[in-house]
């Protein structure tokens, strides 16, 4: 039978029992941040739980891991902690079990409606890094950047491709996001016209958070890579492309992107997608021994990017991907990460890059969709080349279990005019 | 008459009363860590004169910014706050105040033997930037990396091109740098070799130290832009030249350069630098209007890089360079990097990127000096195409006043084998 909570959950929800995925909030505006769990429309307070001391296993014991202001100590712990969190939540939750079930006092303390917190970023972030490890948009980028001669340059199938993002531009779901002004270059010899980008842009990707981490100097083996990943997010990695296509050559990505990054609230764990699962694509090459893995895994997760338009009342729908369209999986990309002695900090983002597929209907970008802005995108009755002052990104990640999901909810952000 | 202290400063110091640059240190190893000045052979213990209440003007008066362990609280405070610490300094360090002179028991307690400390990293540092800002390194990377056609891309003159970088991996003056290994590629067509770098390389920049920054979304006024600049410090942006030549296309640099940066343990104020401002060259297209400072400031630090092989006594001055050199300004620099509304925070690294000058004597990396290898230096009887093991790698850099200097001491990393 399948496990059930006492408390009521929706079954369109994304956060049944099953899942459990975590995130930081303020339950008044003026209250300390804290870590919680979101369980259906409520979030349950962690800091409450383990002032409760209802966190007794070995690892939780006594911690104070969760009285804190983001995850990052949490995360630190490892795979061992995060299995007894799990297990203590699964179990204090479940139909089954009195103890919060039947304590009016302790419900009422610890379980706190969704729509009335704010959630705030899960962890600090020390360093966020952006891959590029979907072939699918690494070839569509390289054919409209560079041309259709050779799209993906000859690197890219040995080796997972990434560049450092700005980790202080990172924001919370439901930011807004003020259109950037910079350089952008027309054509030729024409001087570098200076305003607000004319080519802003959303990037579908997800993130993984890292875990423990290692030491300056000591690399993760791809075949541990996975005890470092705590779980997953949705993330909106916004680009100005006039920006980014004029400053990119030589060193790559920087004030194209650097003005704002989104990620979704809740941290859905590897644990909770381990249902979910998926062979990786074969690899041709075959890829060098520390990156070869003797399992390799991609997940199951169903990605839709919908935009609403200032004005309007709905969404459209402009595009559906799935995770399972990388190339590169997440732990090759965190053994990568590592393979020169770089350390990942408890809280480290990386960044999958865009999640675009092969047809037309799931690429993970309007410079994909458009092709550039050549071939604009209808949208209820209106069209878009890029996006325009006062739309409103959405994402939505979800994976389809038998008769319940383990869902990601939203990672949002509207579009504010430049100053 | 000149400003004098009443502690022994040698002429040759780069530590006189003029200078009092910043840093963290540690008087014993277990203690915690503690801002401090540095002045000849002394550092300056902050937490013990901020305990005997001697920051008594209006922005440091009952503040605990050096009860901190790190200074990004007091970079936070702005310049006010730094102006009043820098005359209150002089001022109790003078020959002529009896104050801490003619206190025993507070010289002790406030002033440790330098040689005795252990100097910690000065900031925590949100994010890392590099930029790419002498012509001579553009001109000369492009030229071997692309071909002497048109080496210095056309960007390269309308914008002040950066990447970011990695924080974590920042560590101070003195930390053994382990050789990289990674992928590099032979040529053509013949698949990519995986092991430790064979051409790893020193960068010799300097780096700005963010003060309080600004808030996302809203950029920093090219000509305000000098009041978010702490000071400097000496930086060597290690680098794998072959991992980063197989890499960086088309994101840019990222393990070639992520395995350690190492930077020195004293911030040199722009105040004390003030004395040595210089003419920044005549930029030719003339920037756009973002980009257009009243005034346009260098400054005439002497640098030097000294390489000691393993086992030889002696080290051998193999470059001499000024910080002059660079082509766009630090507050250009940091202007550009926040125009598309990029927020900065205290204690963020501005690297300039490599700073070589027009002379072969004035390049400022191996790459540029060997020749990408094809033309080995000759190193005290030895010759070296990039860095071997064991070899220890010393910045220097100074400016030279009138019967004094204003110094930045040492940034130094020893090569450490491959794991």
């Amino acid at each position: 039978m399948a496990l059930k909570s006492f408390i009521q959950v929706h079954h369109d929800s994304h956060f049944p029992i099953q899942n459990l995925p975590y995130g930081v909030f303020k339950p008044q505006p003026h209250s300390l941040p804290r870590p919680g769990v979101a369980i259906g429309d409520y979030v349950l307070d962690l800091s409450e739980i383990a002032k409760a001391g209802l966190f007794n296993g070995p690892s939780l014991n006594n911690s104070d891991c969760f009285l804190q202001p983001t995850l990052n100590k949490f995360l630190a712990m490892g795979r061992p902690a995060w299995k007894e969190a799990r297990a203590t939540l699964q179990k204090l939750l479940s139909s089954s079990e009195p103890t919060l079930r039947d304590n009016a006092n302790l419900r009422q303390k610890s379980l706190v409606p969704m729509n009335k917190v704010e959630m705030v970023l899960p962890t600090a972030i020390g360093d966020y890094t952006d891959f590029f490890a979907s072939m699918h948009h690494a070839r569509n980028c390289g054919t409209i950047f560079v041309g259709p001669q050779k799209p993906i340059p000859p690197n890219w199938f040995h080796l997972p491709i990434a560049y450092h993002g700005r980790a202080s531009s990172v924001v919370i779901s439901g930011t807004d996001i003020i259109r950037p002004r910079g350089q952008g270059h027309p054509k030729g010899n024409s001087p570098p016209y200076f305003g607000p980008s004319q080519k802003l842009d959303f990037e579908l990707e997800m993130a993984a958070v890292v875990g423990p981490g290692n030491e300056l100097g000591k690399p993760i083996d791809v075949n541990e890579a996975a005890d470092h990943i705590f779980g997953l997010v949705l993330m909106n990695d916004w680009s100005a492309r006039d920006i980014q296509a004029w400053e990119y050559i030589p060193l790559g990505p920087f004030l194209g992107k650097s003005f704002g990054t989104t990620v979704s609230p809740w941290i859905v764990t590897l644990d909770a997608l381990e249902p979910f699962a998926a062979d990786a694509p074969k690899q041709d090459p075959k890829p060098l021994p520390y990156l070869a893995e003797k399992i390799s895994k991609n997940y199951d997760i169903a990605l839709e990017v919908q935009i609403k338009p200032t004005g309007q009342k709905d969404s459209c729908v402009v595009t559906k991907s799935n995770f399972k369209n990388l190339y590169w999986t997440l732990t090759q990309q965190l053994a990568h990460h590592t393979i020169n002695g770089c350390n990942l900090r408890p809280g480290d983002l990386l960044g999958t890059g865009t999640i675009s597929g092969p047809e037309q209907d799931s690429l993970g970008c309007l410079l994909e969709l458009t092709w550039n802005g050549q071939k604009p995108l209808s949208l209820n009755g209106t069209t878009r080349s890029f996006l325009e002052d006062g739309d409103e990104v959405t994402f939505i990640g979800c994976c389809k279990g038998d008769g319940y999901n383990v869902g990601f909810g939203t990672c949002t952000g509207k579009i504010l005019p430049a100053p």
